[in-house]
Protein backbone atom coordinates (compact mmCIF):
# COMPACT_ATOMS: atom_id res chain seq x y z
CA UNK A 1 0.00 0.00 0.00
CA UNK A 2 1.66 3.22 -1.18
CA UNK A 3 0.40 6.76 0.64
CA UNK A 4 0.68 10.08 -1.63
CA UNK A 5 0.54 13.35 0.25
CA UNK A 6 -0.88 15.52 -2.26
CA UNK A 7 -2.60 18.78 -2.24
CA UNK A 8 -5.05 19.96 -4.61
CA UNK A 9 -3.95 22.59 -7.44
CA UNK A 10 -0.37 21.63 -7.24
CA UNK A 11 2.62 19.35 -9.26
CA UNK A 12 1.01 16.36 -6.84
CA UNK A 13 -1.77 15.67 -9.06
CA UNK A 14 0.75 14.24 -11.51
CA UNK A 15 1.50 11.66 -8.90
CA UNK A 16 -1.71 10.99 -8.20
CA UNK A 17 -3.05 10.47 -11.86
CA UNK A 18 0.05 8.07 -12.50
CA UNK A 19 -0.84 6.22 -9.29
CA UNK A 20 -4.16 6.21 -10.83
CA UNK A 21 -3.88 5.41 -14.03
CA UNK A 22 -1.03 2.44 -13.32
CA UNK A 23 -3.95 0.74 -11.13
CA UNK A 24 -1.99 0.94 -7.76
CA UNK A 25 -3.26 0.17 -4.35
CA UNK A 26 -2.45 3.86 -2.53
CA UNK A 27 -5.05 5.95 -0.35
CA UNK A 28 -3.91 9.61 -0.67
CA UNK A 29 -2.78 11.99 2.29
CA UNK A 30 -4.78 15.34 1.41
CA UNK A 31 -2.10 18.17 2.80
CA UNK A 32 -4.16 21.27 4.00
CA UNK A 33 -1.56 23.97 2.59
CA UNK A 34 -4.39 26.52 4.21
CA UNK A 35 -3.06 25.34 7.60
CA UNK A 36 0.80 25.29 6.81
CA UNK A 37 0.52 21.38 7.18
CA UNK A 38 3.69 20.67 4.90
CA UNK A 39 5.76 22.77 7.47
CA UNK A 40 4.20 20.85 10.53
CA UNK A 41 6.61 18.72 12.42
CA UNK A 42 5.19 15.28 11.07
CA UNK A 43 5.27 16.02 7.39
CA UNK A 44 8.57 17.80 8.02
CA UNK A 45 9.73 14.07 9.31
CA UNK A 46 8.27 12.72 6.04
CA UNK A 47 9.93 15.60 3.81
CA UNK A 48 12.76 17.56 5.05
CA UNK A 49 11.87 19.92 1.79
CA UNK A 50 8.39 20.38 3.09
CA UNK A 51 7.01 20.13 -0.18
CA UNK A 52 4.27 17.85 -2.15
CA UNK A 53 4.48 15.03 -3.39
CA UNK A 54 6.00 12.65 -1.18
CA UNK A 55 5.37 8.77 -1.49
CA UNK A 56 4.83 6.75 1.27
CA UNK A 57 6.09 3.22 0.49
CA UNK A 58 7.11 0.22 2.53
CA UNK A 59 11.14 0.87 1.96
CA UNK A 60 10.67 4.60 2.95
CA UNK A 61 9.59 8.04 1.45
CA UNK A 62 10.25 9.02 -2.21
CA UNK A 63 9.93 12.88 -2.93
CA UNK A 64 10.36 14.78 -6.35
CA UNK A 65 7.84 14.33 -9.17
CA UNK A 66 10.54 13.10 -12.18
CA UNK A 67 11.42 10.19 -9.38
CA UNK A 68 8.63 9.32 -8.27
CA UNK A 69 6.69 9.12 -12.03
CA UNK A 70 10.22 7.01 -13.01
CA UNK A 71 9.47 4.78 -10.33
CA UNK A 72 5.91 4.03 -10.64
CA UNK A 73 6.89 2.99 -14.45
CA UNK A 74 9.53 0.67 -13.23
CA UNK A 75 6.91 -0.74 -10.86
CA UNK A 76 3.77 -0.93 -13.09
CA UNK A 77 5.57 -1.67 -15.87
CA UNK A 78 2.25 -3.07 -17.70
CA UNK A 79 1.05 0.48 -17.83
CA UNK A 80 3.35 1.24 -20.28
CA UNK A 81 3.82 4.34 -18.74
CA UNK A 82 7.20 5.22 -20.16
CA UNK A 83 9.85 3.51 -22.47
CA UNK A 84 11.44 1.47 -20.63
CA UNK A 85 13.41 -0.64 -22.68
CA UNK A 86 14.71 2.02 -24.65
CA UNK A 87 17.51 4.19 -22.61
CA UNK A 88 17.52 7.11 -25.10
CA UNK A 89 14.34 7.36 -25.55
CA UNK A 90 13.59 7.13 -21.53
CA UNK A 91 16.44 9.81 -21.35
CA UNK A 92 14.00 11.79 -23.32
CA UNK A 93 11.16 11.70 -21.28
CA UNK A 94 13.37 11.97 -18.01
CA UNK A 95 14.54 15.56 -19.69
CA UNK A 96 11.11 16.49 -20.92
CA UNK A 97 10.01 16.16 -17.01
CA UNK A 98 13.34 17.48 -15.47
CA UNK A 99 12.61 20.20 -17.79
CA UNK A 100 9.31 21.40 -16.47
CA UNK A 101 10.10 20.15 -13.02
CA UNK A 102 13.37 22.75 -12.90
CA UNK A 103 12.48 25.46 -15.60
CA UNK A 104 8.47 25.66 -16.21
CA UNK A 105 7.46 24.66 -12.45
CA UNK A 106 10.45 26.65 -11.10
CA UNK A 107 9.10 30.38 -13.61
CA UNK A 108 5.50 29.31 -12.22
CA UNK A 109 6.31 29.47 -8.72
CA UNK A 110 7.72 33.04 -8.34
CA UNK A 111 3.82 33.69 -8.83
CA UNK A 112 2.79 32.72 -5.49
CA UNK A 113 6.18 31.81 -3.59
CA UNK A 114 8.58 34.57 -4.81
CA UNK A 115 9.62 34.66 -0.56
CA UNK A 116 11.67 31.91 -1.39
CA UNK A 117 13.97 33.60 -3.58
CA UNK A 118 13.79 37.49 -1.99
CA UNK A 119 11.93 39.07 1.20
CA UNK A 120 11.88 42.91 0.06
CA UNK A 121 8.08 43.19 -1.21
CA UNK A 122 8.88 44.88 -4.45
CA UNK A 123 11.01 42.21 -5.62
CA UNK A 124 8.36 39.76 -5.08
CA UNK A 125 6.25 41.92 -6.81
CA UNK A 126 8.39 42.01 -9.74
CA UNK A 127 8.82 38.27 -10.03
CA UNK A 128 4.85 38.07 -9.94
CA UNK A 129 4.79 40.56 -12.94
CA UNK A 130 7.05 38.47 -15.27
CA UNK A 131 5.52 35.49 -14.60
CA UNK A 132 3.43 36.01 -17.65
CA UNK A 133 6.44 36.48 -19.49
CA UNK A 134 9.35 33.66 -18.25
CA UNK A 135 6.35 30.60 -18.08
CA UNK A 136 5.08 31.49 -21.08
CA UNK A 137 8.19 31.23 -23.00
CA UNK A 138 8.69 27.91 -21.30
CA UNK A 139 4.92 27.18 -22.76
CA UNK A 140 6.10 28.52 -26.46
CA UNK A 141 9.13 25.52 -26.29
CA UNK A 142 6.88 22.83 -24.84
CA UNK A 143 4.31 23.89 -27.77
CA UNK A 144 6.94 23.41 -30.16
CA UNK A 145 7.96 20.34 -29.12
CA UNK A 146 4.90 18.74 -29.02
CA UNK A 147 3.03 16.50 -31.62
CA UNK A 148 -0.09 17.66 -33.05
CA UNK A 149 -1.72 14.78 -31.86
CA UNK A 150 -1.54 12.02 -29.44
CA UNK A 151 1.26 11.65 -26.68
CA UNK A 152 4.59 13.45 -25.52
CA UNK A 153 6.15 10.06 -26.12
CA UNK A 154 5.46 7.21 -28.40
CA UNK A 155 1.69 5.66 -28.99
CA UNK A 156 0.55 5.67 -25.16
CA UNK A 157 -0.01 8.18 -22.52
CA UNK A 158 2.57 7.77 -19.87
CA UNK A 159 4.27 10.09 -17.07
CA UNK A 160 5.44 12.83 -19.36
CA UNK A 161 1.83 13.23 -20.50
CA UNK A 162 0.58 13.46 -16.80
CA UNK A 163 3.02 15.66 -16.01
CA UNK A 164 2.02 18.40 -18.88
CA UNK A 165 -1.50 18.05 -17.93
CA UNK A 166 -0.41 19.01 -14.66
CA UNK A 167 1.85 22.12 -14.69
CA UNK A 168 -1.07 23.06 -17.52
CA UNK A 169 -3.61 23.58 -15.47
CA UNK A 170 -1.73 26.61 -14.16
CA UNK A 171 -1.73 28.24 -17.64
CA UNK A 172 -4.57 30.52 -17.71
CA UNK A 173 -3.74 31.47 -13.87
CA UNK A 174 -0.29 32.82 -14.26
CA UNK A 175 -1.95 35.12 -16.92
CA UNK A 176 -1.77 33.24 -20.79
CA UNK A 177 -3.68 33.02 -23.09
CA UNK A 178 -4.50 29.60 -24.27
CA UNK A 179 -5.00 30.68 -28.03
CA UNK A 180 -1.60 31.21 -28.44
CA UNK A 181 -0.41 27.57 -27.05
CA UNK A 182 -2.94 25.43 -29.48
CA UNK A 183 -1.17 21.92 -28.95
CA UNK A 184 -0.69 22.37 -24.65
CA UNK A 185 -4.45 23.24 -24.95
CA UNK A 186 -5.59 20.30 -27.32
CA UNK A 187 -3.04 18.09 -25.32
CA UNK A 188 -4.83 18.96 -22.06
CA UNK A 189 -8.53 18.29 -23.42
CA UNK A 190 -6.74 14.67 -24.34
CA UNK A 191 -5.28 14.05 -21.02
CA UNK A 192 -8.18 15.37 -19.01
CA UNK A 193 -10.57 12.81 -21.26
CA UNK A 194 -8.74 9.53 -19.58
CA UNK A 195 -10.87 7.84 -17.35
CA UNK A 196 -8.16 7.69 -14.71
CA UNK A 197 -7.30 11.84 -15.01
CA UNK A 198 -11.30 12.15 -14.24
CA UNK A 199 -11.46 9.50 -11.40
CA UNK A 200 -8.18 11.18 -10.00
CA UNK A 201 -9.94 15.00 -10.43
CA UNK A 202 -13.37 13.76 -9.00
CA UNK A 203 -11.65 12.47 -5.87
CA UNK A 204 -8.93 14.90 -5.32
CA UNK A 205 -8.57 17.68 -7.58
CA UNK A 206 -10.87 19.90 -5.08
CA UNK A 207 -9.57 21.77 -1.94
CA UNK A 208 -10.81 19.91 0.94
CA UNK A 209 -9.56 19.12 4.72
CA UNK A 210 -6.37 17.04 5.03
CA UNK A 211 -6.19 13.73 6.60
CA UNK A 212 -6.12 10.66 5.37
CA UNK A 213 -9.23 9.16 2.51
CA UNK A 214 -8.97 6.03 0.74
CA UNK A 215 -9.53 6.64 -3.12
CA UNK A 216 -12.28 4.78 -4.81
CA UNK A 217 -11.52 3.41 -7.95
CA UNK A 218 -9.48 0.71 -9.59
CA UNK A 219 -7.44 -0.18 -6.40
CA UNK A 220 -6.84 -2.83 -4.50
CA UNK B 1 31.08 8.97 -30.25
CA UNK B 2 29.19 11.31 -28.07
CA UNK B 3 29.69 15.45 -27.88
CA UNK B 4 29.21 16.82 -24.47
CA UNK B 5 28.36 20.30 -24.89
CA UNK B 6 30.20 22.24 -21.39
CA UNK B 7 30.73 25.54 -20.14
CA UNK B 8 33.52 25.25 -17.07
CA UNK B 9 31.81 26.49 -13.98
CA UNK B 10 28.40 25.29 -14.36
CA UNK B 11 26.20 22.27 -13.69
CA UNK B 12 27.65 20.31 -16.90
CA UNK B 13 30.57 19.38 -15.26
CA UNK B 14 28.60 16.41 -13.77
CA UNK B 15 27.31 15.24 -16.74
CA UNK B 16 31.68 15.70 -18.02
CA UNK B 17 32.97 13.39 -14.81
CA UNK B 18 30.22 10.86 -15.65
CA UNK B 19 31.52 10.39 -18.80
CA UNK B 20 35.21 10.35 -18.00
CA UNK B 21 34.21 7.88 -15.61
CA UNK B 22 32.66 5.77 -17.39
CA UNK B 23 35.04 5.71 -19.87
CA UNK B 24 32.80 7.04 -22.78
CA UNK B 25 34.48 7.67 -26.02
CA UNK B 26 33.33 11.31 -26.17
CA UNK B 27 34.59 14.68 -27.47
CA UNK B 28 33.87 18.46 -25.53
CA UNK B 29 32.71 21.28 -26.74
CA UNK B 30 33.87 24.48 -24.64
CA UNK B 31 30.50 26.57 -24.79
CA UNK B 32 31.55 30.40 -24.73
CA UNK B 33 29.39 32.08 -22.22
CA UNK B 34 31.06 35.26 -22.43
CA UNK B 35 30.15 35.32 -25.91
CA UNK B 36 26.61 34.41 -25.45
CA UNK B 37 27.27 31.27 -27.57
CA UNK B 38 24.31 29.33 -25.88
CA UNK B 39 22.06 32.02 -27.46
CA UNK B 40 23.64 31.33 -30.77
CA UNK B 41 21.48 30.20 -33.73
CA UNK B 42 23.66 26.97 -33.74
CA UNK B 43 23.28 25.96 -29.89
CA UNK B 44 19.31 26.87 -30.22
CA UNK B 45 19.35 24.48 -33.10
CA UNK B 46 20.64 21.78 -30.39
CA UNK B 47 19.06 23.12 -27.14
CA UNK B 48 16.09 25.76 -27.77
CA UNK B 49 16.21 26.00 -23.80
CA UNK B 50 19.87 27.31 -24.59
CA UNK B 51 21.81 25.78 -21.51
CA UNK B 52 24.23 23.44 -20.85
CA UNK B 53 24.76 20.30 -20.61
CA UNK B 54 23.75 18.96 -23.60
CA UNK B 55 24.43 15.88 -25.15
CA UNK B 56 24.80 15.00 -28.87
CA UNK B 57 24.34 11.55 -29.14
CA UNK B 58 23.67 9.37 -31.95
CA UNK B 59 19.93 9.49 -31.88
CA UNK B 60 19.87 13.00 -31.08
CA UNK B 61 20.82 15.41 -28.36
CA UNK B 62 20.04 15.06 -24.62
CA UNK B 63 19.64 17.80 -21.65
CA UNK B 64 18.89 18.16 -18.59
CA UNK B 65 21.51 16.61 -16.00
CA UNK B 66 19.25 14.09 -14.11
CA UNK B 67 18.19 13.06 -17.53
CA UNK B 68 21.84 12.92 -18.39
CA UNK B 69 23.17 10.77 -15.94
CA UNK B 70 20.58 8.60 -15.80
CA UNK B 71 21.25 7.10 -19.53
CA UNK B 72 24.99 7.33 -19.05
CA UNK B 73 24.22 5.64 -15.99
CA UNK B 74 22.27 2.93 -17.79
CA UNK B 75 24.42 2.75 -21.42
CA UNK B 76 27.75 2.05 -18.93
CA UNK B 77 26.38 0.03 -16.41
CA UNK B 78 29.86 -1.26 -15.74
CA UNK B 79 31.09 1.48 -13.97
CA UNK B 80 28.01 1.15 -11.19
CA UNK B 81 26.68 4.73 -11.56
CA UNK B 82 23.71 3.83 -10.05
CA UNK B 83 21.89 1.10 -8.86
CA UNK B 84 19.82 0.00 -11.87
CA UNK B 85 18.38 -3.30 -10.48
CA UNK B 86 17.19 -1.49 -7.65
CA UNK B 87 13.82 0.81 -8.67
CA UNK B 88 13.31 2.05 -5.38
CA UNK B 89 16.71 2.99 -4.43
CA UNK B 90 17.44 4.24 -8.29
CA UNK B 91 14.18 6.49 -7.07
CA UNK B 92 15.98 7.85 -4.39
CA UNK B 93 18.94 8.81 -6.37
CA UNK B 94 16.83 10.49 -9.03
CA UNK B 95 14.83 12.32 -6.34
CA UNK B 96 18.56 13.41 -4.68
CA UNK B 97 19.44 14.83 -8.33
CA UNK B 98 16.11 16.09 -8.95
CA UNK B 99 16.30 18.25 -5.61
CA UNK B 100 19.65 19.22 -6.81
CA UNK B 101 18.39 20.24 -10.18
CA UNK B 102 15.25 22.04 -9.15
CA UNK B 103 15.94 23.40 -6.06
CA UNK B 104 19.61 23.78 -4.90
CA UNK B 105 20.43 25.06 -8.64
CA UNK B 106 17.62 27.06 -8.50
CA UNK B 107 17.78 28.88 -5.83
CA UNK B 108 21.78 29.63 -7.00
CA UNK B 109 21.14 30.75 -10.32
CA UNK B 110 19.31 33.85 -8.44
CA UNK B 111 22.76 35.01 -7.84
CA UNK B 112 23.68 35.88 -11.35
CA UNK B 113 20.81 34.79 -13.35
CA UNK B 114 17.77 36.73 -11.64
CA UNK B 115 17.17 38.24 -15.00
CA UNK B 116 15.34 34.97 -15.61
CA UNK B 117 12.55 36.18 -12.98
CA UNK B 118 12.13 39.88 -12.78
CA UNK B 119 13.51 42.71 -14.64
CA UNK B 120 13.24 45.25 -11.94
CA UNK B 121 17.02 45.56 -11.65
CA UNK B 122 16.01 46.59 -7.12
CA UNK B 123 14.21 43.05 -7.80
CA UNK B 124 17.41 41.70 -9.06
CA UNK B 125 19.70 43.03 -6.01
CA UNK B 126 17.41 41.78 -3.70
CA UNK B 127 17.45 38.17 -5.08
CA UNK B 128 21.20 38.20 -4.66
CA UNK B 129 21.13 39.24 -1.17
CA UNK B 130 18.81 36.43 -0.24
CA UNK B 131 21.25 33.58 -1.93
CA UNK B 132 23.30 32.52 0.99
CA UNK B 133 20.20 32.40 2.96
CA UNK B 134 18.07 29.71 0.44
CA UNK B 135 20.99 28.28 -1.18
CA UNK B 136 22.09 27.60 2.43
CA UNK B 137 18.90 25.84 3.54
CA UNK B 138 19.39 23.65 0.53
CA UNK B 139 23.10 22.59 1.29
CA UNK B 140 20.95 22.10 5.23
CA UNK B 141 19.67 19.86 4.10
CA UNK B 142 21.73 17.86 1.98
CA UNK B 143 24.28 18.06 5.01
CA UNK B 144 21.62 16.35 6.88
CA UNK B 145 21.06 13.46 4.42
CA UNK B 146 24.72 12.86 3.70
CA UNK B 147 26.85 10.26 5.47
CA UNK B 148 29.70 10.97 7.24
CA UNK B 149 31.55 8.77 5.37
CA UNK B 150 31.25 7.47 1.73
CA UNK B 151 28.77 8.15 -1.05
CA UNK B 152 25.73 9.29 -1.50
CA UNK B 153 24.37 6.34 -2.44
CA UNK B 154 25.77 2.66 -2.23
CA UNK B 155 29.54 1.72 -1.33
CA UNK B 156 30.78 2.96 -4.70
CA UNK B 157 30.70 6.83 -6.22
CA UNK B 158 28.19 7.68 -8.83
CA UNK B 159 26.25 9.97 -10.06
CA UNK B 160 24.52 11.46 -7.31
CA UNK B 161 28.48 12.05 -6.29
CA UNK B 162 29.25 14.01 -9.48
CA UNK B 163 26.39 15.89 -9.05
CA UNK B 164 26.93 16.89 -5.69
CA UNK B 165 30.49 17.79 -6.13
CA UNK B 166 29.59 20.16 -8.91
CA UNK B 167 27.34 22.01 -7.09
CA UNK B 168 29.41 22.35 -4.06
CA UNK B 169 31.67 23.87 -5.88
CA UNK B 170 29.64 26.97 -6.05
CA UNK B 171 29.33 26.65 -2.00
CA UNK B 172 31.89 29.48 -1.26
CA UNK B 173 31.16 31.85 -4.54
CA UNK B 174 27.48 31.50 -2.77
CA UNK B 175 28.44 33.39 0.90
CA UNK B 176 28.15 30.53 2.64
CA UNK B 177 30.93 29.14 5.10
CA UNK B 178 32.28 26.32 4.70
CA UNK B 179 32.55 25.17 8.29
CA UNK B 180 28.67 24.94 8.60
CA UNK B 181 28.71 22.22 5.97
CA UNK B 182 31.48 19.49 7.15
CA UNK B 183 29.93 16.20 5.81
CA UNK B 184 29.66 18.12 2.26
CA UNK B 185 32.93 19.48 2.30
CA UNK B 186 34.71 16.42 3.44
CA UNK B 187 32.30 14.54 0.57
CA UNK B 188 33.98 17.51 -2.04
CA UNK B 189 37.18 16.28 -1.28
CA UNK B 190 36.70 13.04 -1.81
CA UNK B 191 35.40 13.58 -4.96
CA UNK B 192 37.72 15.48 -6.10
CA UNK B 193 40.40 13.16 -5.21
CA UNK B 194 39.20 10.50 -8.02
CA UNK B 195 41.47 9.90 -10.81
CA UNK B 196 38.20 10.36 -13.39
CA UNK B 197 37.42 14.12 -11.83
CA UNK B 198 41.09 15.20 -11.74
CA UNK B 199 40.84 14.64 -15.19
CA UNK B 200 37.88 16.25 -16.25
CA UNK B 201 38.73 18.91 -13.54
CA UNK B 202 41.80 19.53 -15.68
CA UNK B 203 41.27 18.92 -19.24
CA UNK B 204 37.94 21.31 -19.03
CA UNK B 205 37.52 22.71 -15.35
CA UNK B 206 38.78 26.52 -16.43
CA UNK B 207 37.64 29.28 -18.35
CA UNK B 208 38.81 29.03 -22.00
CA UNK B 209 37.81 29.40 -26.01
CA UNK B 210 35.12 27.66 -27.28
CA UNK B 211 35.07 24.79 -29.96
CA UNK B 212 35.50 21.17 -29.84
CA UNK B 213 38.58 19.70 -28.10
CA UNK B 214 38.98 16.20 -27.92
CA UNK B 215 39.51 15.44 -24.20
CA UNK B 216 42.58 13.41 -23.13
CA UNK B 217 41.41 10.51 -20.83
CA UNK B 218 40.44 7.08 -21.04
CA UNK B 219 38.70 7.20 -23.96
CA UNK B 220 40.02 5.45 -26.71
N1 LIG C 1 10.79 19.81 -7.34
C1 LIG C 1 9.63 19.40 -6.59
C2 LIG C 1 8.81 20.63 -6.26
C3 LIG C 1 7.69 20.34 -5.32
C4 LIG C 1 6.93 21.63 -4.98
O1 LIG C 1 7.45 22.73 -5.15
N2 LIG C 1 5.68 21.46 -4.49
C5 LIG C 1 4.88 22.60 -4.12
C6 LIG C 1 3.49 22.48 -4.70
S1 LIG C 1 3.48 22.58 -6.50
C7 LIG C 1 4.77 22.68 -2.61
O2 LIG C 1 4.66 21.67 -1.94
N3 LIG C 1 4.76 23.90 -2.04
C8 LIG C 1 4.57 24.08 -0.65
C9 LIG C 1 5.33 25.22 -0.09
O3 LIG C 1 6.14 25.84 -0.81
O4 LIG C 1 5.12 25.51 1.09
C10 LIG C 1 8.82 18.39 -7.40
O5 LIG C 1 8.82 18.47 -8.61
O6 LIG C 1 8.21 17.48 -6.81
N1 LIG D 1 17.82 22.15 -15.41
C1 LIG D 1 19.02 22.26 -16.24
C2 LIG D 1 19.65 23.61 -15.97
C3 LIG D 1 20.75 23.93 -16.93
C4 LIG D 1 21.32 25.31 -16.64
O1 LIG D 1 20.67 26.17 -16.02
N2 LIG D 1 22.56 25.55 -17.12
C5 LIG D 1 23.18 26.85 -16.93
C6 LIG D 1 24.61 26.66 -16.41
S1 LIG D 1 24.65 25.99 -14.74
C7 LIG D 1 23.24 27.59 -18.25
O2 LIG D 1 23.47 26.98 -19.29
N3 LIG D 1 23.04 28.91 -18.24
C8 LIG D 1 23.20 29.71 -19.42
C9 LIG D 1 22.24 30.85 -19.46
O3 LIG D 1 21.39 30.98 -18.57
O4 LIG D 1 22.37 31.65 -20.39
C10 LIG D 1 19.98 21.14 -15.90
O5 LIG D 1 20.00 20.68 -14.76
O6 LIG D 1 20.69 20.66 -16.80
Amino acid sequence: MLTLFHAPGTCSLASLITLEYAGADYVVHKVDFSANEQRSPAFLALNPNGRVPALQCARGVLTETPAILLYLAQTYPAAALAPLEDPFALAQVQAFNSYLCSTLHVAHAHRVRGSRWADDPVAIEAMRRKVPESVGACFALVEAHLPAAGWVSGAQAGISDFYLFTVAQWLEGDGLDPAAYPKVIAHRERVRALPAVQKALAACGAEGAGGLSVMPGVSP
